[in-house]
């Protein structure tokens, strides 16, 4: 009796604890793999992966559905079709143009501890971008809202486990279409000091987003084309079309010597062959062309070559994520990536509705995926549900929790003659214990890694405390983390200087000037 | 609308496909990881945790608790000190002994297709064994019965991912414990035709499981030496204490060539020291020691080096399971076993109270570990939660659902010219589709794994239908499972002779005859 309220005693400090604050993470740091990544496929299998997709290039080709690109392909020796826009690559032309791209570069931050490596075994995590919909177990599934967008950034910055800002965590769909890039990237400057993602729907919203991260960093515009600061998405619309605004957007980000994310949309099935090779063949095809083009604006272009295959349900043709089909191409497209000495991108995803067992198993499958294939950035690593529809509050700390775990179990172990601990087992007799030992007593409080969201009582105690499951702590702790986020400090001049441009755009948008 | 209400129809169609029968589950297969085993320590730093294992039983040595082994233990060379138990093996010894147990080794069931492989890359999957409690969504957690312990083991038969039946899913503490185990060994017989797990508390439960396993598979004892039969698991009371009866239980599976998992219960930070290098070297040195005790007792006695070392939590002394620390204990306990030339054993495990994220992330965390490290034999694969303390019938299924995913995305990949699909993806025009391609056409109905548990419907449809979790369809498919269960074929004159021993013995054992 007098135990079980000590221990209730003790589980309320704890409880204190873990909700305050950091919740109990480890501290940010930067990551990187220290074994080898997996390999499914021998040199000859991917060889045989490669050819198809150079043949594709060669006899096929993609189209690129904006205009202006024409000049540009074909000045570097690429064959356009004016009146398709379809446009082939020789694979000699291939080989040369990507192995103008660097193999790895650093991304530069505000914050400049928060300055990344893209490439060699650095894993870097990003959290969810991109989604309509929003969710949190208070208030339900709903619309995203600039609210919320301010909000998920908040969270992300106080998740230590995220490397990236990322893409808008949310659409802000009660701010207007023409500017809402700017409200958002003014967000990410000023709640975040994290790097963060361009949109590239189109140059104006690269060349704001540009503006104003040389702002945030205190550099001239110039400067950045030696310190990419800034990452874009470039989504293929497979198969094999790369979109008028996008490719726009694109030229914008490579002429200012920022880093574009190449991703095939590869649903096997659907947008790619049924197979999982053919599906990869595809995929590396069309991320090679756009790769390719990336370096004929501008030489040395930083790119990331991204890895989205996955498959869809063949009954209903949904999209599944997470899937054993999506771990195959996961790890293979990243055998795929280094053969070409790229940095590779990778993804937490999930096709279930609601944050429970289902999106946790394809979180899992995809993280470890990700992990193992030495994926140098994954997107989405946080907080992403329904197939990307909808950001999730909890589903944010969960993933995060699971990605700090995989981090800790990836840290060198300690084989110190005092780790192997002789002396302590000499010292405790057969049937004993080792709680009290001097060994563990030096070490107890940092031995082991601490989750946020699990919970370590027994069954009685819990059940006693409101049986709440790892979802409803991770809802405790988001808003937790929300009450204690303090913005990261910014100098008062740079904010002006942010406010200063983002009202300039904004009337100069109301004004039919530069336009998005 | 219309639209809608098509889907909505398929959707049922799919529904009951899934929850009946086997529920779209692949068909039973042994299943082998094409992959080397991950290792995350190099063969120098292997040897120092080898040292001090060998170190810990020359100079400390393990207490055995049983007098009866002392003989045989001073008869091969190992120093016994009789007052205190203590038994202490040069590290020759320990070589010599342990390189007579197999490295690989056939485990027989009564159906003869499902022997099994114990070694090399075979990864075979138990279900949850030994809890003393039960739970589901309809009845709560409860404790066990032999009602409920008979319906895991239909459930479990009704799994095709699982290859063995296991230990007893659930006590059945509505029987007498001295005769409770002739009643789970005949309905392991009679409800299951895979390979099962005799108790190791005494040598008369294990002479008992050799009398039936014999009966079963229609062997004579003397039969079963050259083809071990039944495994039973043998746990080392951590630190260096080897319990009486379980000792009595070894000698006489070992006597009758039966298979035994040796595994030490070192828990970090309270049955072996609080670093996970010496938990391994204290797990290294307690089963090697028991193993070499194996060899003394009958030379070739088939073994598998068992891992389970994992961490408590420092704050409440409660185990911890599916941790980081776990992952590393599991990978590189393999990496001992296979340096020691013996098959490896690991399990599925997880702290949580409920069907939960937490659930799923820890049970996660432990098969990936699991299967990285070339675990041969999987124990508590499925249903185990609670830290072992209950078994859960809708835990059963989710992990049944994930191991199916594991073992599909390991499977060879098709390279083939026709799967690398060229000449689909030259028939697909840009942004055009798949889903009526003759390629996808003559491959999409076994294109991908089906999940029984996944929902892939959009959320409105998924909402709309009850907005279940993983969990609850869990809770459905099982009912379903045990619904259309049939139990296997099973000789008639096998049954009687099963039901004559069973009855016989229970009269000797009210009689007080060779009571266990």
């Amino acid at each position: 009796m007098r135990r079980t309220e000590n221990r209730l005693r003790q589980q309320k400090r704890e409880d204190r604890r873990a909700i305050s604050g950091g919740g109990g993470q480890p501290a940010w740091q930067k990551f990187r793999n220290p074994m080898s990544p997996l390999a499914v496929l021998d040199d000859g299998e991917l060889a045989l992966i490669d050819d198809v997709a150079l043949r594709i290039l060669e006899e096929l080709g993609l189209e690129f559905q904006n205009r202006e690109t024409f000049g540009i392909l074909e000045r570097h020796g690429a064959m356009v079709d004016r009146a398709t826009g379809m446009v082939r690559f020789e694979r000699g032309l291939i080989r040369e143009l990507v192995a103008k791209a660097p193999e790895s570069f650093t991304l530069h931050a505000r914050n400049p501890e928060r300055t990344l490596t893209m490439g060699g075994n650095w894993i870097n995590f990003a959290p969810v971008g991109g989604p309509p919909n929003v969710s949190d177990l208070d208030r339900g599934r709903r619309p995203g809202s600039f609210e919320a967008q301010c909000d998920l950034i908040r969270l992300h910055q106080s998740l230590n486990v995220l490397h990236l800002a990322g893409s808008a965590p949310v659409e802000a769909i009660d701010l207007p279409a023409e500017s809402r890039h700017l409200d958002f990237y003014r967000a990410q400057i000023t709640l975040s000091d994290r790097g963060w993602n361009a949109r590239g729907i189109g140059r104006r919203r690269v060349e704001d987003a540009v503006e104003m991260v040389a702002l945030a960093r205190g550099r001239r515009r110039e400067d950045l084309l030696a310190e990419p600061s800034l990452l874009c998405v470039i989504n293929v619309n497979s198969p094999r079309r790369v979109d008028n605004e996008l490719l726009a957007g694109l030229m914008a980000m490579a002429e200012n010597g920022q880093a574009l994310v190449v991703t095939p949309f590869t649903l096997a099935g659907a947008m790619s062959p049924v197979t999982i090779a053919g599906s990869l063949a595809q995929q590396t095809a069309e991320a090679l062309a756009v790769i390719a083009f990336c370096q004929m604006v501008r030489p040395g272009t930083p790119v990331i070559f991204g890895g989205f295959t996955s498959n869809v349900d063949m009954k209903s043709g949904a999209p599944a994520f997470g899937t054993p089909e999506y771990v195959r191409a996961v790890i293979i497209g990243g055998q795929v990536a280094r053969r070409w000495k790229l940095p590779y991108r990778s993804s937490n995803v999930t096709s279930s509705n609601v944050v429970d067992v289902q999106a946790a198993n394809e979180s899992m499958m995809s993280i470890w995926a990700a992990i193992m294939s030495h994926a140098n950035l994954v997107l989405h690593a946080t907080g992403w549900l329904e197939g990307g529809l909808t950001a999730s509050f909890e589903k944010s700390v969960i993933d995060a929790d699971m990605i700090a775990g995989m981090v800790a179990w990836l840290q060198p172990l300690d084989i110190s003659a005092a780790a192997l601990g002789y002396e302590a087992i000499a010292a405790t007799p057969p049937g004993g214990h080792f709680f009290g030992s001097d060994h563990t007593l030096a070490r107890f409080e940092t031995a082991f890694h601490h989750s946020m969201t699990a919970d370590l009582r027994p069954f009685q105690t819990w059940a006693e405390d409101g049986a709440r499951t790892a979802t409803d702590r991770a809802h405790r702790i988001w808003k937790s983390l929300l009450e204690h986020y303090e913005p990261p400090p910014l100098d008062a001049a740079i904010a002006e200087a942010i406010d200063a441009f983002v009202e300039r755009r904004k009337r100069e948008i109301a004004g039919g000037i530069n336009r998005p």
